[in-house]
């Protein structure tokens, strides 16, 4: 049974340390940019046409239409078990406290005499939802897009997700769906969905802003898209998934390797890492990975992750919290004694987990955070996904006359320093004024 | 004299409407891409030396040190006129105040029992400020990325702007970017520099997100290391500047005039747009243009601008705010009665100046909103610049035992129906711990 590697970090060279912890390197698919820009300018030109003409040839379903309404949503939600639509119930009481509590109030502030300065946080206008299809369905990815923009209340929510060949969605997609207050789902994945989303259709459309996971094609179309002139704006860049455990002497080797198995299992590209200033941890680690693999479904896929993972042995709980600073790693997991203690000195990583009884799948699905997060050390700049995404801040400011009397030679000069002199003179002609 | 071409709205085709609110249709400039990659990739490879040949080359300067350190920067702010200090430190005064209101506090919340959730806004820990040099110093630009920066607490902060021939930098830079707390200046200009804060040099902190205009070889070198793999984070995209203005018949035509010129002399692409529902202030607005104009000394430039400028007739304020809604301005000037009651009917727009006292340039320079702005349509789904973009917000979940038991059914039921099999067994294995 293959079970993961192990390294003394401070054995390692500076070298080899970079190694162990490198992420794969992606460098541009021209073949895949060629193909994706070709779809996107098939949706471009045709609109719907090309969307059926695409669930034909990639999803083989023959379309009729192009949305399901929130009868046929009702209708396919009919089908769902009992306890899976208990636990998106469940699910969705918990995200939407979360995010709620993410509001923000307005600011109004006199900045000097007679100068007022507002910042207003509002929804964005239009939003785009890309839920893949594929051999399992995705409801959590549906909340964790739905609510906040529930929440935030974009006036226009499009939610794309490929049908199956019976030109149908999966029972629990259309009940997270309706469950966010989502009334239409529009079938159709892939790069085309993205372009009509991005371009606009008859019935697509055309939004501000897409948000989702997906393949290569629908991450190369998300790019494509944001790097457009104009461009349409997305969530985050797209990287693989990762989890870092940090964890000392004390912790529980049974739930640190089901938690390493759970990100394992997500794609052969996961990225698994434990630091660990315990060596007899390590090594029960390993025999609980072994001994857990070999009773997973995904197994193949686990295996091929644990490949490219490390348990590493650090010599102290500071040096793996060192570690996993530099490391910005999506998902971190403490395990240690003082746990809360540890959480205070990270300050790089995107969402993390605390105890024992922290598991990364309670943040996946139900614990009311968001589990669209920064990958691939994004963390280091980017924000986890929250309400702040889904709505855009602007300024506003009003000037009394005295308010500019009081700013305005400063305004003059800094403009005539800078050698724009109708920027002074826009305050000029205002202070020459004789009229009230 | 030349002075901007007028249109009544409801004459015109919708073709026509869409052609006047037209914005410039960049594509990708296939040599400008690789001149610049060939900059980036020289910048990686050869460090410091490649920055100080390109100040050779670029900028003329030879440069024995690629720095300026405290003392430098105290002497050169010295030869600073003390009018453009006090304007410095006016508006460092409102910038501040209106920056330091955006702190968010950080979230906690018991989702469910024994479930608690937090969100963490910290600074970002490195980050890079580009500074253009060119003919004008832009001190209030140090000011727009260097106080909230200063606010944000970023541990790291890098500035980059060209030397001039005599490996210095204008007295304005020196004095605004000590102002803000920043006491060292990276003396590299262009893609150059943007390459250096990217990788990091000998010199060089390599940094997490870089902020600030440019010219083409800055913004596409922005745009290839934001796409790069692993990419560094940028402010937002980069377009041509742009003003927006709503008025009415009891607007001051002199005012509009002098607002539409201190965008126009911002170069020949910017876009200056009036809407007006009266004949009568447009054909005022046309002559004071042409009369404010013969006194410019950008009168060049602005002149070009005003040729792809209008001045567009509405039928009503409120045909001018449902335009101004689809064409999201990055400015928006309000000139009517009742303006407040129009500002609340804006929903995109990255800065909004209201009533007659209230000029660009007041945003541009001293009121406190921040003056970099999203531009080209972006205020749709971007926002202004401000404190939050020197941060990041990260997710922390702590459950206790009985908070997994809680939620514990649900996570499971919710990971089987997507297949996921490893993240229902990481609950499943602690739900059977018979450890406390």
């Amino acid at each position: 049974m293959s079970t993961a590697k192990t390294y003394k970090w401070q054995d390692l060279s500076a070298s080899s340390q970079a190694q162990v912890l490198s992420r794969p390197v992606y460098s541009v698919d021209d073949a895949l940019k060629t193909t994706v820009t070709a779809i996107l300018d098939e949706v471009k030109q045709n609109g719907d046409s090309a969307l059926i003409a695409y669930a034909k040839q990639f999803d083989n379903a023959e379309l009729n239409r192009l949305s399901l309404n929130k009868a046929a949503l009702a209708r396919l939600s009919a089908e769902l078990p009992q306890k899976v639509k208990a636990a998106i119930d469940c699910a969705y009481r918990q995200i939407s406290r979360f995010h709620q509590a993410q509001a923000v109030a307005d600011i109004r502030l006199e900045t000097a005499p007679g100068v007022n300065c507002q910042m207003k946080t509002r929804a964005i206008g239009k939003i785009g939802l890309y839920i893949p299809g594929g051999t399992a369905p995705l409801p959590s990815t549906v909340l964790m897009l739905g609510i906040p923009s529930q929440i935030a209340g974009n006036a226009v929510r499009v939610l794309c997700t490929p049908p199956n060949s019976e030109g149908k969605i999966h029972p629990a997609i259309a009940y997270a769906a309706l469950t966010c207050g989502i009334e239409e789902v529009i079938l159709a994945g892939g790069a085309q969905a993205i372009g009509a989303m991005a371009y606009g259709t008859k019935t697509v459309a055309k939004v501000d802003k897409i948000f989702g996971p997906g393949n290569a094609f629908v991450t190369m179309a998300k790019q494509l898209v944001s790097n457009a002139n104009p461009a349409t704006a997305i969530d985050m860049p797209a990287g693989p998934s990762e989890v870092m455990v940090i964890a000392d002497a004390n912790a529980n080797a049974e739930f640190i390797a089901a938690d390493l198995l759970s990100q394992a299992e997500h794609g052969a590209d996961s990225q698994v890492l434990l630091l660990c200033n315990s060596s007899d941890k390590i090594a029960q680690v390993n025999d609980a990975l072994a001994r857990q693999l070999a009773q997973l479904p995904r197994q193949a896929i686990a295996a091929k992750a644990l490949e490219n993972s490390a348990l590493i042995q650090t010599t102290s709980v500071a040096q793996s919290i060192k570690i996993a600073n530099d490391y910005a790693p999506e998902h971190l997991i403490i395990q240690t004694d003082s746990a809360d203690e540890v959480v205070d000195k990270i300050v790089n990583a995107a969402s993390i987990f605390v105890g024992p009884w922290s598991p990364e799948s309670a943040g996946d699905y139900a614990s009311g955070t968001n589990h669209v997060l920064p990958t691939y050390g994004y963390g280091r700049a980017l924000s986890s996904l929250g309400l702040a995404d889904f709505t855009k801040r602007y300024t506003i400011q009003t000037l009394s006359r005295a308010g500019l009397e009081g700013i305005g030679q400063a305004i003059i000069d800094l403009a005539q320093a800078e050698g724009l002199d109708a920027h002074a003179n826009a305050v000029a002609v205002r202070l020459q004024e004789t009229q009230p």
